[in-house]
Formats: structure tokens, sequence, C-alpha cells
């Protein structure tokens, strides 16, 4: 191969062009545009702008791998992503070009170099969700797409009691979408690690972690909860759901637009 | 006519239909997902949403009066609007039914029984506009969507400077947008009743209040103090701006999703 004068052996060549680092980016979004995180055929999804963004800076596809995929209508403040890519710009440098070429109900919050073997999915050992609950007064749109607003003043104490059968190592199997059966050897249990709730005048926040979930099941636990809230239903019921699969009756899906993925923890 | 076995007199059964009361609202919007304000034939605009949700509510059209036109992309926390509907419902109870109506990105932040006389755009005194400008670090898309987002740190005593020039009553012909030549016997002349700029942290907000705006006016007051802010100008240029309209060269355009009317006064 000829450059000049010079001539470059192609393998050094090869080489060049084939040093690929890993980076790790920290990724927020509005998930009211978006059918969910992962890349879809028709829709927009957050993993296919991302994507997009990426090859306009790189000129090659640059797929990314996130630590979870959130479903279509979820916010995210916390999401992890990696991605392989030539090592040409600095990582403040891809920030700044990536948010000025995403739109902006997608930003990348900061992005760095990975460890060596790291990886956005399998090094994943928890993460935390967040949702929004109002009542009461009106929210200011910017809230609103963030918010599920209730009817009337939900029992928070109640709440709180149901809240607190969550934390633990169960089956939750009651609180997977329909069809999830679980995964690898574990099946349907997960290890919550907390659960908590956050009352401040007429706004309430459920804020759960763990070392997974199943799909959809931060949506059912939350949905559950505001049953009890609204006096539909008694927190035994929620512990009896942590406890048996079959009990009865299931557990309403909250709405998506009032979860946020707030941390992932590696 | 015949009710059963009653007869009614046909004027007091138009009487009760044509019962109409006028109703003032104040209204809360992101702008991003709207063409402005105003009706138009094919796009999505707030009016259109917002005369839908009534016809839903009312099962007639219902037009809608807004104080202020906002430009595409422009923001709303503080718009005032009113209409003329029959008076069935109390104000609360349409508040609730509205925003359930409503898609989230627009909000009806409260309704009540306007006072006789009202009149939205006429019965305006003031408005107050806040322009959002943030650098340095990325935001996260609810707040990105709603904030300029600067290359570097501005000089921000020069803003300032330059900022001091607006208030007052001027000719503010060099801030209008191409083609605007003024409206009635005030043509292009304004009162800016304050221009303050606060700063904290990587972020910064130019709020205006006048007497009314030139179309634009807003977004290039901003464009203009900007320029001077990036030292590509310095403030006594803004000045000449606003001393002459024909002073060089004019003022940029500070893009629509900074900026957000906050405050109408009656």
């Amino acid at each position: 191969m000829r450059l000049g004068t010079f001539t470059l052996h192609p393998q050094a060549h090869n080489r060049r062009v084939t040093e690929m680092v890993r980076f790790v980016a920290r990724v927020a979004y509005l998930g009211g545009g978006f059918a969910g995180w992962q890349r879809q055929r028709e829709a927009r999804t957050v993993q296919a702008v991302l994507e997009a963004a990426l090859e306009d800076v790189f000129s090659r596809p640059v797929p990314i791998v996130a630590a979870g995929r959130t479903d279509a209508g979820v916010h995210a403040v916390g999401q992890v992503a990696h991605f392989d890519a030539p090592q040409r710009i600095p990582p403040a440098g891809l920030l700044a070009v990536l948010n000025t070429t995403l739109p902006r109900d997608v930003r990348v919050l900061s992005v760095a170099i990975a460890k060596p073997g790291f990886h956005a999915r399998r090094s994943a050992r928890a993460k935390r969700y967040r949702y929004r609950l109002a009542w009461g007064e009106p929210l200011e749109p910017w809230e609103a797409l963030r918010t599920w607003e209730l009817a009337a003043r939900p029992d928070i104490a109640a709440m709180r009691d149901a809240l607190a059968a969550v934390t633990g190592e169960h089956d939750f199997a009651a609180f997977a979408l329909k069809g999830h059966s679980g995964t690898g050897q574990r099946g349907t249990v997960r290890l919550v690690i907390g659960a908590r709730l956050t009352h401040r005048g007429r706004r309430v926040a459920i804020v759960v972690e763990g070392d997974g979930f199943l799909r959809g099941m931060v949506r059912r636990l939350v949905g559950a909860v505001v049953e009890v809230g609204r006096g539909a239903a008694r927190p035994e019921w929620v512990r009896a759901l942590v406890l048996d699969p079959r009990a009865r009756p299931p557990a309403p899906t909250a709405p998506p637009h009032g979860l946020t993925l707030e941390v992932v923890r590696f």
C-alpha cells in the first residue's frame, strides 16, 4: 500500500484501524418519544438514536449495549451503556460531539474509557428505579411527563406498609409481565435490596433497588402499592403476592411514564 | 317542544343553551412538540390541541384566545387564555377533566370564571419571558429541552452590561423578526419594564418583562446579549441597536427552545 512515497506494511495499517477501545457512557432520556431502549425495525428507540449518532461520529456502525433495556415510555437518568470504537477522540470531546449530534430528549451525561473486561449488562450488580406519583394539583408539563398523577391523595402509611413486604429475596413471578417465565437458574427469583417511599407535600416517590428486575416488575410492584394507597386492597395482599405468585387478584401495572432508571451499580 | 308530559317554552330552551360564561385558564406547555400557539392547517399547535380537548368536554367547538401567540418551539408556564363555554361544569371539575383529556405536554394549571369584560389578549398589560442558558456540562433531557446550551462559559458581566441598555421605551425594530413592521400607532416602539440576568453555577437566565413584544424580539435580544457574552461583540453594539434600528450588524436570533413565557399581567 502506497502513502505518498512511503510504503506502509498492510498489517501495520490493519492494526491501526482495529485499535478499538471500549467506552462506557451514562445516558439520560425522556422516554415518551421512544418505543423503549431496544432497537426495533420501525419504531424510534433509544438504542437506534444513539447508534445513529455514534455512526455519524465514527463513520462506521458502532453497536451499543445497555445495562438494562427499559420499556417503551420509561425514562432514564442513569442508564449505562458500552460501545467499542476507535480511540481517535478523547472522551471529553466525544461527549461534546455526541450531545451536539443527538436529539435533546437523549443526553449523554458522561463518557469514559471502560476498565478491562467491563460489560454494561453482565457487569451490572444492581439497579435503582424511581417511580414518581403526585395528586391534587396540575403539574407543569416537564413534570407531568415523568409522573403518574393520581386522582386523590393516597394512604401513604398503608403504601409504606405494603412496600415493606417487597424487600428481600423472593419469587417475583406475580410481578413479571405476562409471558415472562424468568431467566437462567434463578428463574423469577430476585433480590430487592431496598424499597422506600419518600413523601413531600403532594408528591411521593417509590424507590426500589435490586440485583435485577423481571420485565415489568417495578411497574407492577408500584401498581400493587398504589392499589393499597387507593384503599382498593390491603398491604397483606402485596405480602401474599410476594410469597405466592398464584395469589389473587394479580397486581395491576402502573403506567410507564412515572418510571425512571436512576442508577446502575457495578 | 315536548319533554315527557311537560311542554317547554322554546325560548326558555334556547336561553339555557346559550347561557355562556367566559372562562380564563393558565396554561403550560413544552414547546418542542408544537408549531407554536396558533392554529395551522396541518401542524400540531397548542391552540388546536386545547380546542380539541374543549370540544371533547363541551361537545361543541370552543375557540380559545391566548394572551400571546408563542412561536414554534417556545414554552409557556404562565400563558393565559380565555374561552366562552356553557356554565355546566364548575371550574375545578373542568380543570380535572381537561388535564385528563390533554396530552401531557400541555397542562392547564388553573381555570376560573373571568371578570366581566376580560379578554386574554386585549386585557394583558405586561408579559414576562425567561430565557435559560447553560454551559460546561451536559444537562438532563428535561432541562436540555428548555435550555440553550452554550459551547463555553460566557462573559456574564458583559452580558449584564448589554442587557442594561434594553430597559426603557425604545424603537425595537432592530429586534423584530424580518417582515414585522410593527402594529397600530406604536409601530415598533415597546416599553421594556425590566431586564435582568440571574446567574448560578453553570446556568444563566435572562428575564425580560415588557408591556408587549414584537415577534421574535426576546429571542433577538437574547441573541445579541449572547453575542456579547461570547466576546463576538461589545455591549455598546446592543445599545446602538436599541437607539438605531439600522445599526449593524443585526442581532442574531437565539433558538426557540430556551424561551419560556412565564407570566402575563392584567
